[in-house]
């Protein structure tokens, strides 16, 4: 849908809306027969949400597509995530927490290790420890010297993995990666493809080269190599597109750095579910849209740890039992994508999801679980429209045409 | 579907489709655990119907996204909504049920209340009686005067509401809404945004003033406010985009209008039932495709008159059992949209839709309603593919591709 025919639907009111995301919900039984992890766990408040609502399952890109964090969660958002593509480098700097401007090119490095040759020996540097990463960016940031005019920001990720924002005038973005993705050849040199990013490649370069110099008595990690370079182009916020004043609650960097792109607030890090409820409780009032993310269910899907992954879509349905006393007007709780434990992987299945609100037409679900939401009033919808049956359901939709 | 695409699979044979439209069937239980209005329905025939093909649910739009009459109906045509956009002068024009050419600029006017400021003081002039802004737009007819080569049509909508068609050579419909929005405030003046707009901006400042000088001593309604200018830029016809002699049903105005703008003969107003009955008879052979128009059902839905609403399904359940007489290939009960009594308005929910024909692959619904329609071997489908399915089921489109 064109922005400018969304943005004459919009209107506002009171009516709250509450995204409850459960990082790779979906899920697929461990043997022929069996249940998915969300089909065995016993949720018994989730269960009574989905009989005062409705069910469905959604493709967050498309059938078949496996999608990242990013692209997930845009979806989630209502952005189409084939139409807003995030930059690797950007999605690396949401991901350390880092509050991007939009004067900001990001870049993910990569300490690697070079030969006497210059040529790469090793791509990742035996994937040092991530203390030996953060004390060689400190020795880098020490030293480095850019142009005046053009400040440099460089994060540790974890282990080799690093983050790098240039910020200044005129900068851009088209930029290759300079990593050979293969050992045996030399590391390639950044170019730019138009003069804003030709300007910003010297500096890379120039970044480079001191790296380099700092870095050439150290073993293994000798060298960064680039990749993602991307500026930061983010799309118009949540207040803009759909008018709602909208609050992030997560606890991990990369899903508050999401929501941050989307022009959500986010409030400060809860150290747990418990601090969770209490901002909640806390900022009801303030905020049209909350975002509440739980991470763990993707980390247990991705150890392979179908037990453990029930067991906190249990703790988290307990959580979910404390929102009657909010009692919002939409609620819907769904995943970014789907992690079976199964797979030990994000995975392409349609992700389960439940919306309740007073206007919903019932379906015949009882129970909140993959195979019963194929049964679901909410059909099987791609996840960027779930944001408009949810601002419809809280009446902040005004008819299309006459 | 790109029409060069859609048009190289056309072909023609004597089957009959027909496209049975509720106007804003779709419903929602009164109360939790209740029953929509067609659930609540008694209709024999429809259900028969249903057991012999197959259902679904459509979403006119996208899901969440309430249409108005006309983007519903124009997805019921097979026209995506989102691409071909009625101008809110144009629909107005359809509504009264005028025939617009390639030549006609419209807009919709509000009589309203100027003080001797000049300033706004009501916008819908205490939504005067529809005799009196008949009387006065007999008025303005008698005196205003255009340059040659440029003609006008006034009519009477209902209340305070009037349509304005302007007719000539070159004329353009980018001009913004005089109506200010508020009272307090001064009409704007009309602009164009492009050279034919301009000129045409002229005109309506030339007929505007005119008014103000005939109204000068009435009333309270003593201007107009013109909002939603449009040129009238009709899609290629049903006949052109998929090869169907194609005619309408309808007793209101704006359903007749819309199933002009697609090229369908309209058939002279009936005025009952059991005259759209003798109608449809009268034509069956001279057409392809029939449109029939019920629009009570979205009356009493808007009134929030739910026993009237499932007392006129039950009624135009009646009336289709008298189908089976002239027993089409492709027979296709739906709405355009939902209009639940509960919320007392057109919605955004699906529309329960049956598609009846020899070759339908069957399903296990054997009644129809809201509940029944998501089990349906139609699925849950954007309306603008039913079109499709019809001309498939009827045998008119040929294998895309070798």
């Amino acid at each position: 849908m064109k922005p400018e025919i969304l943005s004459d639907l919009i209107t506002r009111n009171d009516n709250k809306i509450i995204f409850l995301i459960m990082d790779g919900l979906g899920g697929l039984p461990m043997q022929p027969g069996g249940k998915t992890e969300l089909e065995a766990a016993r949720t018994p408040n989730l269960d009574q949400f989905v009989r005062e609502g409705v069910t469905g399952l959604l493709d967050p890109v498309l059938p078949g597509i496996t999608p990242g964090s990013g692209p997930g969660h845009l979806a989630l958002f209502g952005y189409d995530p084939l139409e807003f593509l995030i930059g690797r480098g950007v999605l690396s700097a949401l991901g350390v927490d880092f509050e991007l401007t939009d004067k900001d090119v990001a870049a993910r490095l990569n300490f690697c290790t070079l030969g006497e040759d210059g040529l790469v020996k090793d791509r990742r540097a035996g994937r040092i420890p991530t203390d030996l990463n953060e004390k060689l960016c400190q020795k880098i940031r020490q030293q480095i010297k850019l142009p005046p005019g053009v400040e440099f920001f460089l994060m540790t990720e974890s282990e080799h993995r690093a983050v790098l924002v240039l910020r200044g005038e005129g900068l851009g973005g088209n930029i290759n990666d300079t990593d050979p993705q293969q050992a045996g050849l030399a590391p390639r040199e950044p170019v730019g493809e138009d003069p804003a990013s030709q300007h910003t490649a010297e500096l890379v370069k120039s970044f480079l080269q001191q790296v380099r110099e700092i870095l050439k008595d150290e073993h293994p990690a000798n060298m960064f190599l680039a990749r993602g370079f991307a500026r930061f182009n983010p799309p118009p916020s949540m207040l803009e597109r759909y008018g709602l004043k909208s609050a992030a609650i997560a606890q991990y960097p990369m899903y508050r750095g999401l929501a941050r792109l989307v022009g959500m607030d986010v409030l400060p890090k809860p150290e747990s579910y418990e601090a969770m409820w209490e901002q909640l409780k806390k900022h009801y009032d303030k905020y049209d849209f909350f975002f509440v993310h739980f991470k763990k269910t993707d980390s247990y899907g991705e150890d392979g740890n179908f037990q453990a992954k029930v067991k906190v879509i249990e703790q988290i349905d307990q959580w979910v039992g404390q929102l009657r006393e909010l009692n919002p007007s939409v609620l819907a709780v769904t995943g970014d994508h789907s992690t079976p434990s199964f797979l030990k992987n994000h995975s392409w299945h349609p992700v389960p999801a439940l919306l309740r609100s007073p206007s919903c037409r019932p379906d015949e679900t009882t129970q909140f679980g993959e195979k019963y939401c194929l049964r679901g009033g909410l059909g099987r919808m791609s996840t960027k429209h779930l944001i408009l049956v949810a601002l419809a359901n809280a009446l902040r939709l005004k008819k299309f045409g006459a």
